[in-house]
């Protein structure tokens, strides 16, 4: 199954794999490696895109290097919704970050998941997350989830963020 | 497929799922859930059975609390082999620890691991771990390593390990 949804001017694709449990998401987006990356592992910048955005970022910890953790509570309206966490396997600075992904409310349901970061050349990148877990029910039921919108938003805001950071040579 | 080998008075199965990238491995120990668990996070302890017999364990960290992570190098006749790390995701005491698993040596290679420890009653645990992958390829490979080598050895020697607990009342 692939859906794929108009955001700003850039598609955002989600796909499922007929065969293993794993969930691939693959954007685009006008701003060189760094700047993607860096809008990845900085909290300040973190909390300015990621999630719908009907959604406020309260992060705890994040604490993107090889060993470390991070942990954030989902706000709507000031109201707590959800609790995310995971900890991180290796970082590879600009280039890629496998982590694991949790949250309180399903404190059984875990994914590894592989960011990778490739240049295009012409300051574009292609970002590709592929996420596993372990059974076809888990990956259906995340995807049922609803997590498109999260991504679809997150990544426009991401947009707008790399195009004021562009706007002032940041 | 299903590997069993007679190991002390105990067998370990190593299960390959046929349709998902997973290995499941199930192992029964003479000894209850709370020391079982206590071999499995104290580094102390792990350093004394862990991985084949011909190995020896060099910890540098083994944090094992949600959002820790531990790092380890194994060393034949005084010399490194190879170099393990992983993230812990998420630690519940004297039941479950999910984790990544990772080496140097193949620094890509990465897994999602779930240690699960049931009380069988009468001073009993069943040990039960199965670890994901994004591929049946990288599956595949995980079991063509020769990993039932350090499990089997380890195993017996962690038989061994909680035996002398139990000898001295530890």
């Amino acid at each position: 199954m692939t859906t794929t949804t108009e955001t700003s001017r850039h598609e955002t694709r989600i796909e499922a794999d007929p065969n293993l449990p794993t969930v691939r998401i693959i954007r685009e987006f006008d701003a060189p490696v760094e700047l993607v990356y860096r809008a990845r592992v900085d909290p300040e910048l973190v909390a300015q895109w990621m999630g719908p955005r009907s959604i406020d970022m309260d992060i705890e910890k994040w604490d993107l290097r090889t060993g470390g953790e991070y942990r954030y509570t989902a706000l709507r309206g000031g109201e707590e919704v959800a609790h995310f966490y995971g900890s991180v396997h290796r970082v590879w600075e600009n280039r890629k970050i496998v982590q694991t992904f949790g949250f309180e409310e399903m404190p059984e349901a875990v994914s590894l998941d592989t960011l990778e970061l490739h240049d295009l050349g012409d300051g574009r990148t292609r970002l590709e997350i592929v996420s596993v877990v372990y059974d076809m029910e888990s990956r259906d039921a995340m995807l049922a989830s609803g997590m498109e919108v999260g991504v679809n938003e997150g990544y426009q805001a991401l947009d707008e963020l790399l195009a004021r950071q562009a706007g002032t040579g940041a």
